[in-house]
This record gives C-alpha cells, structure tokens and sequence, in this order.
C-alpha cells in the first residue's frame, strides 16, 4: 500500500546550512518557547504539541511550534495524525558547539533562581 | 566644582538580579547587535557608539544600544560628552556561567562559516 500525499503534509524546515544563531536565539528569546525546549530535551525524544501543557491558547501554542521549526530548533514530522515534535540537536551541536547546553544550562540557573 | 545634573543624564539599567535570559536573547537575536557585543568583547573595555561602524541609521544604531542596555546586555555611561558603552560580562557570567563564551563561540563560528 502506498503512503498518499505525505509530501504535502510535510512542514517546511531549513536545512543545517540554513540555520542562523540570530535565528535560534530570536526563537529562543520567549518564555514559551524556551519552556519548550527544556522539555524536549529533558525528553530526548520526540513530543506532542499536546504534551505541553502551556497556559497559551493553541493557536498561540502552533504559532510558537513554527517559530522553533523555522529557527531549525526542532523538527515537525507528522506521524500518522500526530504531529511530533523533537529538539535538532545534532543540527545545532555541529553548528554551534556547546551553545544549546550553556543555554540548557542558563535556563536552568534561572528557572531556580526565580523558582521558575 | 560640583558635577550637576548627572543624575538626568543617567539611562536606566537593570539590575544583575533583573536580568533575564530571555532579553538577554532577543537583544543578541539580531545582527547588528551581536555584531555590537562581538566588537566590545573583542576590546573587552568601553567603546563608544560612533567608534562602530555600523551599515545603519543613527537612530537605528541608537535604538541598537537601548535594546542591549535593557536587556542588561551593555551598560552605557556618560564620560563628558561620550557616550560610552561597555558589556556587562561581570553580571552575565555570574548569572549565567559559561553562556556568553559560548555564545561569542557561537557567532565567531558562524562568522567563519558564512564569511561574516
């Protein structure tokens, strides 16, 4: 059996030589998303948009989903009717070595310092 | 002789404990600004804002400046008639150890990669 119109299910991402440190910061610089962030890689694997649950509508919830997946900070595949979502780790550790864990790492300090 | 009126002189700055990681983000998620922290750390002293060469407005540059003071980036003091501008590293890296190393690492990369 085949698999029909996968390919216009597919969600736009830039490739590794398209990803911009300006970019992943800007995607990084919201509450949300960097909430988000956090998750996934405290997970390591892939989430559901549902899986957080963040005091946003879901409208508002997508919008930030597209910002980290245009940033290239995480990956949007759809499996099945789930649209699953994981950190590009690999992507941004060869680009930027050591950047996501100093800022895994910074969020963290915060987190506890404000009892975040 | 007294020094009047440096009190109305003074831009306001957050405190260390003000800082957050998120401004601190946006205010490096633009090219022009990290371009800006990029040069102040190079120098590691206080430059002020016409020594930058920037391809933009004074006014544009000016705004540059504000973003970076608020966020906690940058603190800018008057010297006389200078304007001078210095990167609040003491603060940054106790709040938050290791990132803007990584984070200077980061777009010197980036730089390297795309020519910049």
């Amino acid at each position: 059996m085949s698999t029909p119109a996968v390919s216009s299910r597919d969600l736009p991402h830039p490739t590794r030589a398209e990803i911009r440190l300006e970019g992943v910061l800007h995607a990084l610089s919201d509450p949300m998303r960097l909430r988000i962030v956090r998750e996934l890689a405290a997970d390591g694997g892939e989430l559901t948009c549902s899986h957080f649950d963040l005091p946003v509508t879901k409208s508002t919830s997508t919008h930030h989903f597209r910002v980290l997946r245009e940033a290239g900070v995480v990956r949007q595949i759809y499996r099945g009717t789930a649209k699953m979502n994981g950190l590009r780790r690999d992507d941004l550790d060869d680009l930027f070595p050591g950047l996501v864990d100093a800022l895994l790492g910074a969020a963290a300090r915060q987190a506890d310092r404000l009892g975040g």
